[in-house]
């Protein structure tokens, strides 16, 4: 069966997360409702990450496995005429060995977390930032996160839910930017633990505040307890922006 | 009186459009209601432009007469707690003389109007920018577009129903920048006729994707005649960027 490689993007607002599921909307089954309608075809759709609820990607990658061969030009025009409904949309289509896995081949993810930091509500992106009214040190945060970047066990920063064998990632990337009233997060690691980002964010918002030190994040990574976690930054802020795998 | 001096932001989506009128809700009414909530004070709110139904903001400005005198920080955000369940903003507030009048004092205006061009529908911004499929050359739309800069006659871009005594309007500004999927037009001049910017737009769509050269632009905007304007484009993707005033 010929496979294909999906570059999607959603705004996750009003999904219960990537993953099928019996309460509630998924993305995942959004899709394969599209390629059944297109096709006929009772497909499985394979995200390289399973985002949360209310959590939006701009690079998500899937891959499909369809009954017959299809030019990828032809197959991302009818999947996105049947998801229209839908805020979601195929970016890019492209054929791909019965070797690739969106998973398992997946070299690294990298998500951003975007934040309103100012006394106005936002209007435009309202649900799809975090909006904080009181004033954060950027700069502050940015220095502190560089102390997560490395091999860590992550505990503190797991959810309870996490179903991963091992508390241990490496994070390659974390850089807080501030662009006016927008401060934006940046990481990258090859995987991630269950809400992994968003207990990262939470926290350095800890130390943008003024209530934090680096000190303070430093030991809370090395007590490898959750209940030193700061407080979760909400699902809204946070967009899965691409998955890199190897070349060819 | 005391006067102030509003800079707002607000998505048009839903709205009839900036004026007060019976047919519909306003972003005017919205804010002049909030003022209302707030402090019992029945003002007019009074804008530098009329945005047209489902037109954004974010930068439009508006001065109004209080009763009495406010710290411009507590009324704003004593104004924004009132408007939470619009999407409108007041992003600033300061007191102003009693000559500074938002319309006939503003030196310049400034829109953006947004254009996604690839394939696959927006997801994030739907509502919110034009979406055109067919690919666009945004160098020869920005290379046609300086013909229109300088003082003319613009009956060509001049909605029927526009209420200016002269079709005379200087444009300052038009650049047409391409920023990945997305296309920009930015204008400038002291004012615009009605419909004028999305009716430069739309004819400027069809130099884009070939259908005009730079020849049927300016013989377009040389016969003074609406019936040789381009489709007008949609409300949409049109945001009233910011007005300038004389500085102090």
């Amino acid at each position: 069966m010929p496979r294909f490689k999906l570059t999607l993007e959603y705004d996750g607002s009003g999904f219960s997360g990537w993953q099928r599921q019996d309460n509630g909307p998924s993305i995942q089954q959004a899709i394969e409702d599209a390629f059944f309608a297109l096709a006929a075809d009772r497909v499985s759709v394979n995200g390289a990450g399973r985002t949360d609820a209310g959590v939006h990607a701009i690079g998500q990658v899937a891959h499909v496995d369809l009954a017959k061969a299809w030019d990828g030009w032809r197959l991302r025009e009818a999947i996105n005429a049947h998801l229209i409904d839908h805020k979601i949309a195929v970016v890019e289509i492209e054929p791909v060995s019965g070797e690739f896995d969106a998973r398992h081949s997946a070299l690294s993810r990298h998500y951003v977390y975007r934040l309103v930091n100012r006394r106005p509500p936002p209007t435009f992106d309202r649900g799809r930032v975090w909006h904080m009214k009181r004033a954060l040190d950027a700069g502050a945060m940015h220095e502190s996160a560089q102390v997560l970047i490395g091999h860590h066990d992550f505990s503190t920063f797991r959810d309870s839910q996490c179903q991963a064998k091992s508390p241990l990632r490496t994070l390659d990337r974390f850089e807080v930017m501030r662009d006016g009233d927008e401060i934006r997060f940046y990481v990258g690691a090859r995987s991630f633990l269950h809400r992994q980002v968003r207990s990262m964010v939470g926290s350095l918002v800890e130390v943008g505040c003024g209530k934090w030190r680096t000190a303070d994040l430093f030991a809370a990574l090395r007590s490898a307890d959750r209940s030193r976690c700061g407080p979760v930054a909400p699902a809204c802020g946070l967009y899965l922006q691409r998955v890199e795998y190897p070349k060819g």
